[in-house]
């Protein structure tokens, strides 16, 4: 099994000049994020990911997780892992300096979280799921509640949970049922949740969860929940933790993958909690975690293709077997063509995923800080259109490549013992948590297309299409790649236009086509992102540059996307323009 | 969990319309295969693999294999269902009636089998390895062997295995080291083979191990090769079992999947061996048990794909969740366009991969039973050009058929309980094991289409244009149908054309498009079968016929097909194009 070595150099690359590391730093607050500082930040994590975190993947792969004595036991090993993370301060490394956290832009969060996940993607849920918590809580709790809760969570001394599912009610959430009634200055909660996310555990003093409960008297559907704030241990006034509350885990899930994270059913019995924002608004608090962890879990698939790429590439390297044009003797299995185009599949793919991410999270930072509200409604309804693109496509993405990575080892590939198979199975959960594709496409369909009537979605369009001039500098050098880009962005805009003009025919072509023109927007974003780099890599090398090997492999890298991976977009569009015409004919029965 | 029903409407289907029962019916020795006849098989199988063999599914995932004094135990329930399944003839309804089976077709075999290997995948690869290393012996033992294994293999009291594989050996069999030195009357093997399966078990008297390995004066290389029979016990000349011979399982892998198939490192030492036809021809025999395992490994992906799909199906006509446009309250899920997207993605892409492999059988009963030897040649030359397409294009198609199973299911796909990830897991060995598909794009492009100069391939793409008749009888009703035949035959036509002006130019080439090519080839044959099925629906609709739902639904899947899955037939062919400069360009660092 190969160790995970976090690709720095890449990673810099990505947040300096595809996100704009220099525009970012220019934002209020940010001054200090220089490009020298990134990158010593980024060597930092890179260390703690490959000597302390990476180590316990198998552990927590093979230990899993139980609940002895009413609370749930992890591997000791991740409870030794956790402690070198917070004492670092990595925790709140995005967190604003207000509330304790380090104060750097999130498009820096990201490269570094990037690390967690790869490392061991079971054991980076916690600190993933808690930072998503101090977010709602900064943005919606009211001060003394902030107070008394941000501290310790951005510090890492608690971690935070999001309690949405309940049996009845998966991507439903209007069928929610947990109820809450006020009693004196806060409520009791009571209702069960399933699928918690490090609903307990026992590396910290205190969980934190948030919850999604009716009170007495709410509305029917999502406009009557509220959003609460339910400790596991009943926080004294000074602070400190006192008695257990009314909250317990009930079992921990037998899943396929990220045996290292505890998924619990949660038994709320009149659980005292803080109100988190206003009564029945509950959803639009838990939206800003939601969002935040949707762009988490989307980096997810970066990190855990960039794991399995890392374990085959390793493999590919060292595995002798059979023989090669050219080559004396037997070869090393990197030699044949189609393992090399496995690989660069996946390498591809990861570098375009990952600079989809990364910009898409630089967009999150203009928006938050720019001082002009145009640019940051602007950044924002970027961040908006983009953020279920990146949840969906690099998660439905990472399947494949995870897939890949168990190919490339044969046999191997297969025993457990390896390691590619476990980063298959980690792999297979991203494209169902924190809302399924299905959910992701419907919401970029429905939400981020035909409300504002195409108009976020075609100032992307428009935005691709500028960097032809960038290509068209370097004529047929990188022909092929202003080929594809050129390609891809019409059929795009060609799908786009068709569903503008026929959705309001047809109720059930939004659901139809969601998921091809989810799946087209982030082929021709992750293509247009490998132009730029292509073309960044193609400046350094008419100048002075060193790394010339690396700014060659960009190029090649970005050509076999633009070769391999665009010609899809053709086909989703294809796909697209047949409606629901079909996808509707069946009777239940005819299945 | 759902149980497993066989779709034995689809497959008698596809049997006698589209793998031409009557036909195959007019050959000689199987004239008893009429269509009632095949039916009647095909309900009584039906109902051993829902009643006995689908049952002990879950129960050899979580139970596994182990050693117990050097023998691999399978779980009890295995053996009970094997009991049944032998004392039915089962094992042999497929051979020769000369050697004690059932003499019934190739293709109806192959309906049976899917049953099986849908009820369980781990289970069913005891009968299948069997069978093929009843057909290796059948073919090129001597008839003293014949006599002496036959029997009690064809019935099922003894099981056979395929040992080919080494630490050092695995595609690359010219590294095989096994030795083998002349004895007697016999030969005694020393050496050690991997990745065996169902190398050990106790379910039957004795295991004939196939094992490959070399004469002490043999050449370098796979032309120093030869095969011998290897019994677990020594076998006495009344045919009765004797002593251990000097074969032993030294441990079972620990898999992502098929926990219930034993996969066996398998020491030989001094083993008493019976040579298997010529010496230093092994691997020509060895290639009769692989080709037929081959398609069987291909029926594999449509088999596991079946009841990914079944699974899947069941919960999406149960679960609860949302709402959906003309539906009053909330609604079970297959009422949301894009889960019927996923199912229907499952339903066309499964009958085109079940029909194309059917069909593909039913060749081979030509191949080997027609009277005419022209006809047998064009025949074989059609099943030798299909086997890799069987085999890759089924299996990686069935790992995305697998993974939406899982997805349908949203998080409870991700609980093991639920079965849906058994399958998954399952099936990620068929893309691997009887060869890669990197192995089998290899063997399509090399030996199938250059070695003949695409002739064999220009046949099969005559045929498929030889459908257009058919589809245009019927207008507009099969007009995107016929669309999309053509636009795939199109493409698998200037696929081919480039290869065969590019190929010499340049010796990466064939390595470096074999993935795509074959993928292309799958991709199109599976939408020219689904053509073939519409029309033959339209022609019974056209009529008086009943099962009119079912004839209708055969049409919408044939249309989604075209609509949703043959577009990619343009993608494939645009990778391919692109030739191999870019896959080839990276130096190992660049990775």
């Amino acid at each position: 099994m190969s160790n995970y070595q976090a690709p720095v150099k890449e990673m810099l690359f990505a947040v300096n000049e595809l996100a704009g590391l220099a525009e970012v730093s220019q934002l209020p607050d940010f001054g200090d994020a220089t490009l020298d500082l990134v990158e010593a930040i980024l060597n930092e994590a890179a260390q703690l990911a490959a000597d302390v975190i990476a180590p316990t993947n198998v552990i927590g792969d093979t230990k899993g997780t139980r609940i002895e004595d009413g609370t749930v036991r992890v591997p000791e090993e991740f409870a030794a892992a956790y402690r070198e993370f917070t004492a670092g301060g990595w925790g709140g490394i995005a967190q604003s300096a207000a509330i304790g956290g380090q104060g750097l832009p999130y498009v820096v969060g990201l490269a570094v979280e990037e690390m967690w996940q790869a490392a061991n993607l079971a054991w980076s849920l916690c600190p993933l799921l808690s930072q998503g918590a101090v977010h709602a809580i900064e943005d919606h709790a009211d001060t003394d509640l902030r107070e008394l809760l941000l501290g310790p969570m951005v510090e890492g001394r608690w971690t935070g949970t999001m309690n949405l599912t309940e049996p009845q009610a998966g991507s439903d959430l209007a069928a929610i049922r947990t109820q809450a009634s006020r009693d004196g200055d806060g409520y009791r909660i009571t209702g069960q949740k399933i699928y918690i996310t490090w609903g307990d555990h026992d590396m910290t003093e205190n969980v934190i969860h948030l919850v999604l409960a009716r009170l007495d008297d709410a509305p029917e559907g999502v406009k009557g929940l509220s959003l609460f704030a339910v400790p596991k241990r009943l926080i004294n006034s000074d602070g400190s933790c006192g008695e257990l509350n009314g909250v317990s885990p009930v079992s921990v899930e037998h899943k396929l993958g990220i045996h290292g994270s505890p998924t619990c059913v949660m038994a709320y019995e009149n659980a005292f909690g803080y109100l988190v924002g206003e009564p029945n608004r509950g959803l639009a608090c838990m939206f800003t975690m939601m969002n935040h962890a949707r762009l988490g879990v989307g980096l997810e698939g970066v990190a855990i293709s960039e794991r399995a790429y890392q374990q085959a590439l390793a493999y590919a390297k060292d595995r002798v077997q059979g023989r090669a044009p050219g080559h004396p003797g037997r070869v090393s299995i990197i030699h044949h063509p189609d393992v090399r185009r496995m690989l660069l599949s996946m390498k591809s793919q990861i570098e375009a995923m990952r600079a989809v991410t990364y910009v898409t999270g630089a967009c999150l930072d203009h928006a938050l800080h720019h001082p002009d509200p145009d640019a940051r409604a602007r950044y924002q309804a970027r961040v908006d259109l983009m953020t279920p693109v990146v949840k969906g496509w690099c998660t439905e993405t990472s399947q494949s490549l995870a897939s890949m990575g168990v190919q490339v080892h044969g046999g191997m590939g297969y025993v457990e013992e390896t390691g590619a198979a476990q980063h298959y199975r980690d792999a297979r959960i991203t494209t169902i948590y924190e809302g399924t594709t299905g959910i992701q496409a419907n919401d970029f369909v429905g939400r981020k297309i035909l409300r504002d009537g195409g108009q976020a979605l075609q100032t992307l369009i428009a935005d691709i299409r500028a960097v032809d001039a960038d290509l068209a500098r370097y004529g047929d050098a990188l022909g092929t790649i202003r080929g594809g880009v050129a390609d891809g962005c019409d059929q795009l805009a060609g799908a786009t236009s068709w569903l503008l003009a026929s959705y309001e025919r047809d109720a059930w072509i939004p659901g139809a086509v969601a998921h091809s023109l989810l799946m087209l927007t982030g082929t021709v974003t992750g293509g247009w992102q490998m132009a730029r780099a292509a073309v960044a890599a193609s400046d350094h090398l008419a100048g002075d540059a060193g790394d010339r090997e690396f700014y060659e492999a960009k190029i090649i890298t970005a050509r076999f996307f633009a070769e391999q991976i665009m010609p899809m977009a053709a086909a989703y569009r294809r796909a697209i323009e047949y409606g629901s015409d079909t996808v509707m004919a069946l009777s239940e029965d005819q299945f």
